[in-house]
C-alpha cells in the first residue's frame, strides 16, 4: 500500500511527547522521517519508563518508523550535516525554546535561505509569541495554565488533570495539522513557512463551547464531574455493580429513553425536563430518577436494554479490558514489532484510517546514532568524513 | 493573506462537534465549506447552550466560517442536489451512523462513481467496521469505552471524564489530519479516498504510553490524581494559599530544583531519587519534601522562583484568569466576530499558526438554509427550479 506522504522527507529534532507524537503520525503515512538526537543519552524520553531490555517503550512508541542520527548542534560539524540535511528536507520539526535554534545560528531564516521551499515546525509550551514565550513548557503546565484542570474532576473537589498527556498530544496533532496544511499551501505558493504550535493554545482550543459560555455569562466554568453543561441526561449513572455512562445527545434520544427505558414517557412533558436547556438545569432531579431505575439492575444490563433501544450508553472500561475487547481488536488498534533490543513488543496503531493510503507502523525505532553512517552517505559524505565527524563528536 | 486551503471545496454533512471542529479548521484555513443540514431543525448543536438573541453561541463557534444549505436527503430533489454538489466537492464530510448514507443512496461507492477524486470523511463513535460499529457513538461513550475515564481522576476517587468533550475534540482532529493527508495523497494517485475516524480509536490512541506500561507490566494503569506515571517529580503540589504545578521533565531540571530551589543537594544524590523510575516509585516521599518547602510559600511566590531558576512551574488557572491573561491576550486566542442575530460574539481562534497561510475566521455562522438560493444558483439551477425544489420539501 502506498503512503500518503511517500518522498516527503523529515527532519524530526523533537524530544519527549509533542513533537514526536507528529513524527510518527508522519511516519505511519509513509514519510521518510529522520530523527536528530544529541550525543550520548539522546532524546529524555529514552530515560522513560517502561523499558524492556534496558530500551524504553515509551520512546519505542513515539519513534516508530524514523530512522536516527546523532548531531551535535554546538559543533561546526553538526551543523554543516544539518544544513545538508534542511537542503533535501521538506520538514523541520524542532520543540526547542524560542531562540535556541537562532543561538545556533540555525534559525528559521538561516535555515530558509538553504531551502526556501522548507516547512519548518516548532511546537513549545507557550509558542514563538506573546509575553511567557521564554518559559519552559511541560504537559502539566499546559493542561494547568489552558484551563483544562479547572474544569476536570469531581464538583468540589481538586482541580484534576486528564490522565494522558493530553496536552503533548493536542500540540503533536495541531502540530501535524499545520505541517500538512503548509505542504497543501507549498503546492500553490511554492514556498514553505513556519508553523508555529503551542501546548497551551492547544488546550484553550480544545475547551471548545466552555469559552463561549464564560463569554455569554461572565462565570467561569468550575468542575462538574461527569455530567456535561451544553446537554443532559448525559452523564455517569451509578447502577448494581458499578458506574455506566449514558447520553441522550438530542430530544428524540431522550424521548426515546423515558418511553422505552424509564417506562415513564410523562417525564417527557414534564416542565422540568421539556427541552435540552431545562434539562441541564435540572440535571440533578434527572440524574436521581435514572438512577433510581438503575438501582436494581447491573451496568451489563443496563447497557444492554439501552442500546436495544437505541439510547447511546456504555461501561466505563479499564485499559486491560479495552486490551482484550473484541471490537478493539477488530479495528486493529494496537500492532505488534520485533525491536532489536527490546524484543515483542506492542505499539498504538495510527487511529486514523485511510482506505488507500493507510497509515501503518513500517519499522522499530532507531537505536542512538543507528543511521548515522547510511544518512551521512546518502548525503554524500564519504567514509573518511563520516570517521572524522565521529572523531570530532560532531556525531 | 492567502488561505492554505484556498480552492478546495468541502461539504460539510456533520453535526455537533467532532465533525464541525474538523470542518472549522479547514474553513479557518480558507476552504469553502458548506454546511448541509436537515430543513426544519438542522444540526441538533442548534439547540445547545449558551444562546444569546436566541442563536446558539455553541453551533455559532463551531461553524465559522461555512457558508450553509439545507437537504432533505430523504426527497428526489435533496438527493440529486447533493449529487451535483459532490461531483464539485474536494472533500465530504459526514457523521451519520454507518450504513445512513447507503440506505440514502449516497454511499462512498455512489459518490465516487459521480467524483473519484472526492475525499469522502466519516467521523463514527465506533468507526466504519467492527462489532460494534453500528452502536450510537458520542463523547461520553468514548471518554468511556476509549479508557480516557479510566485512568483520570483521584486517587481512589471514581472515573473521571476529561472536562471538555475530548473524544469529539481528537475525532475531529484525526478527521482533519486524515482528510489533509488524502489531499496530499491524491496528488501522488489523482484519487480521493475514504477517511474513516472513530472517537473510541482517537481516544484509546492518545493514551500513548500508558499502553506500553500496560503490555509490558500486564496491570491496568490507575487514576493517580495530577502525578504522572513516566516521570517525577512532576506534579501538582500544595502550597500556602492554593495549588500549583510543577515539572522536572528531566534530570537536569531535578538537579536545578534541588539546589537553588530546595536548598537541598544532597536529594540528587539521596538513592531513592537517583534515576527517574526511581523517583517515580518514590514519588510520595518527594512530594512531602517538595510540600515541606511550599509550606511557606505562596503559588506566586513560588511560581516566581521556580522560573526564575529555569524550573517549569506554573498556577492552576480557572477560565476566567486565561481569559484576561497577557500571553492569551498576545496569542490572539479569541477573535470577536459581529453575528447577524447574536450580535458580538467572542470566537475561538484556531490554535495553528503558520506564517504564510493563516488561519482565520473569515466570516460567522449561517442562519439554518442561509445560502440555498446561492449556492444552488452556482449549481447552474434555476429560480424556478429554486423555488420548486422549495415547494417540494427538498431544500
Amino acid at each position: 500500500m502506498r503512503g500518503a506522504l511517500e518522498n516527503i522527507f523529515v527532519l524530526d529534532m523533537t524530544k519527549v511527547l509533542a513533537g514526536p507524537y507528529c513524527g510518527a503520525i508522519l511516519a505511519d503515512f509513509g514519510a521518510d522521517v529522520v530523527k536528530i538526537e544529541p550525543p550520548g543519552a539522546g532524546d529524555d524520553a529514552r530515560g522513560f519508563g517502561p523499558h524492556q531490555n534496558g530500551e524504553s517503550l515509551y520512546y519505542a512508541n513515539l519513534n516508530r518508523g524514523k530512522r536516527g542520527i546523532t548531531l551535535n548542534l554546538k559543533s561546526e560539524g553538526g551543523r554543516e550535516i544539518l544544513l545538508r540535511l534542511v537542503e533535501k528536507a521538506d520538514v523541520l520539526l524542532e520543540s526547542f525554546r524560542p531562540g535556541t535554534m537562532d543561538r545556533l545560528g540555525l534559525g528559521y531564516e538561516a535555515l530558509r535561505a538553504r531551502n526556501p521551499r522548507l516547512i519548518y515546525g516548532a511546537v513549545t509550551g507557550f509558542g514563538a509569541g506573546g509575553p511567557y514565550s521564554n518559559r519552559p513548557g511541560y504537559d502539566i503546565i499546559a493542561q494547568a495554565m489552558g484551563g483544562l484542570m479547572s474544569i476536570t474532576g469531581q464538583e468540589g473537589g481538586p482541580p484534576t488533570r486528564s490522565g494522558n498527556a493530553m496536552g503533548d498530544i493536542l500540540g503533536g496533532m495541531n502540530l501535524a495539522i499545520g505541517v500538512l496544511a503548509a505542504l497543501r499551501a507549498r503546492e500553490i505558493t511554492g514556498e514553505g513557512q513556519y508553523v508555529d504550535i503551542s501546548l497551551v493554545d492547544s488546550v484553550v482550543a480544545s475547551l471548545e463551547q466552555a469559552w463561549q459560555r464564560y463569554f455569554a455569562t461572565g462565570e467561569a466554568p468550575g468542575r462538574r464531574g461527569n455530567s456535561y453543561d451544553a446537554i443532559a441526561p448525559y452523564d455517569s449513572f451509578c447502577a448494581k455493580d458499578g458506574h455506566l455512562v449514558i447520553g441522550c445527545g438530542n430530544q428524540r434520544l431522550f424521548e426515546t429513553f423515558c418511553e422505552k427505558l424509564l417506562k415513564r414517557p410523562e417525564l417527557v412533558s414534564d416542565g422540568r425536563f421539556l427541552t435540552v436547556p431545562l434539562r441541564v438545569k435540572n440535571n440533578k432531579a434527572l440524574k436521581e430518577i435514572v438512577e433510581a431505575w438503575l438501582a436494581d439492575r447491573t451496568v451489563a444490563e443496563a447497557v444492554d436494554a439501552a442500546l436495544a433501544a437505541g439510547v447511546p450508553a456504555a461501561p466505563i472500561l479499564d485499559m486491560a479490558q479495552i486490551a482484550g475487547d473484541p471490537h478493539i481488536a477488530a479495528r486493529g488498534m494496537f500492532e505488534d514489532v520485533e525491536h532489536p533490543v527490546a524484543g515483542r513488543i506492542r505499539l498504538n496503531s495510527s487511529p486514523i484510517r485511510l482506505s488507500e493510503t493507510g497509515a501503518r507502523i513500517r519499522f522499530p525505532s532507531p537505536a542512538l546514532g543507528q543511521h548515522n553512517a547510511e544518512i551521512l552517505s546518502e548525503l554524500g559524505y564519504s567514509n573518511n568524513d563520516i570517521a572524522r565527524f565521529r572523531q570530532e563528536g560532531a556525531i
